[in-house]
Order: structure tokens, then sequence, then C-alpha cells
């Protein structure tokens, strides 16, 4: 299996106040909305999609036991002024703040929130990580 | 907030169980293992870490309730076969399958494994989308 990524579903109980969130809240633009589902094309080259709880449960085989199963998502920032400006502006469009951001003991900059849904977003800098023009990450 | 992704995190109950499930399971090579976590790097540009639930939790501040939240993560692939390939690859690694592939209402090939730590994983080939040459898929 190549180690690669096309797509990451997040369930959601209320897929139209869960578009509010990443369209009006964060700003996301939508690329496709077939009946159901929402598909917004994510740098650098992958798909976000936001789709009903249920029908993720029934599609995946796999029934949903809780609000946190241990992923996270992370988005990375340039600056720590970037990372504030994106938890503020998550916060903002009603997202919990589980951990303001603070400096973090390998050196960066990092916070946490969680969407409508629970799902649970870092915002961070990692001063050894490169963010490239394509927003794309080197390690 | 940009739409962009960096990092998925998942959280493991056992950092060397897993290792192996993604190494000498599936053929993945790690870029960088500090103490306790590891990460690859995925194409198209982003990085896939492996972290203890526990570790997890306590950075997120959040505690970790269930094994599936409905977050999936999937790999896009290019024919039918290939995806028969990658479900029996990560069979014969350890994984659960949750739905053998089939083809889905809406015109593509589709299978779910559960890793070991039970985060969910879809294959699939979407005739409507195209990976290209780098591994980035456009909508």
């Amino acid at each position: 299996m190549e180690q690669r990524v096309s797509l990451i579903t997040l369930g959601v109980d209320d897929l139209a106040r869960a578009r509010r969130f990443y369209e009006q809240g964060l700003g996301w633009l939508p690329k496709d909305a077939p009946e159901g589902v929402v598909f917004y094309q994510v740098q650098p080259g992958i798909a976000l999609a936001l789709f009903g709880r249920g029908d993720l449960a029934e599609d995946a085989r796999h029934p949903i036991d809780g609000r946190f199963s241990g992923i996270t998502i992370a988005i990375n920032q340039h600056t720590e002024a970037d990372v504030d400006a994106v938890m503020a502006q998550a916060e903002a469009a009603g997202a919990s703040i589980l951990k303001p951001a603070e400096r973090v003991f390998w050196g960066g900059y990092s916070g946490y929130f969680a969407d409508l849904d629970g799902h649970v977003w870092e915002v961070a800098v990692n001063p050894g990580w490169t963010i490239n023009e394509d927003g794309s990450l080197t390690l």
C-alpha cells in the first residue's frame, strides 16, 4: 500500500450546520455537493468530505461508538500569529477550544479545537518542518 | 483557515505493534521516529504520525471515548485490481476487513478495513476522480 492519502471524511450530525461551520465560519469553498455529502479540494491535492455520521457508519460497516477515537488532523502555519488567528476564527465559528495555543516541549506552538461534531484539529507551527509554496509539507 | 492539511495523527495502543502493521505489513517507510512517535511522509506532501493514544488524548486535552468517531481516511487506487490487492495486503497484515470491496452506487468500487487500533481506511476507485502522477487528487 503506497504512502498516500486521497480523502479524509468527517462524519457529521447535521450536514447543513457542518457546512456553515466550514464555509461561513472558516471560509472554505465547496467543490462538489451531491446529495448528502460535500467535497472540498484541500491542499496539497487531497479531498475532505463531510458526510452524515449514520451514512458513514453504514458505508464503512462500523458503528460509531465515540466522539473522539484518537485521530487528529493538523493544519500547520508559518507563524505563531497565524496559529492565533486560526484558533480565534474557529472559536468565533463555534468550535470548542480544547487547548489554547501555547509553546510546546518539541519547540513549536500548538493549539487544538473540536469542530461542531467533535472532530479534533490541531493548529501548529513546527519550526523543524517546511511548508512549501503549494501548501505541501516536506518532512 | 486555508483549505489545507499538514498531518494526520493516529492514536495507537502499542506503538511497536502499530509500526509493524504499517511498516512490515503495508510496506511503509518511516521518515523520523523521535521518542514515542513515528512520522511517515505521505503523498502528496502531508505527514501521517502514529502516537500513543494516551499521549494524544493528553496533548489534545480530550478524552478518547470510542474506537470510531466517524473519521475515515481513503487511499484511492487506479483499478479495482489495485483495490483488491491493497485489501488483501491489509488483511494479511492483521487488519479487520469491515467491508470487502464491492461495486457501489456512486459508480466506484470500495472496501473498508480497520487497522489494529480501529482506525478506518477506505480503499477505493472513483472513476470520476483523477489521481495525478504525484499522487495528488484533483476534484
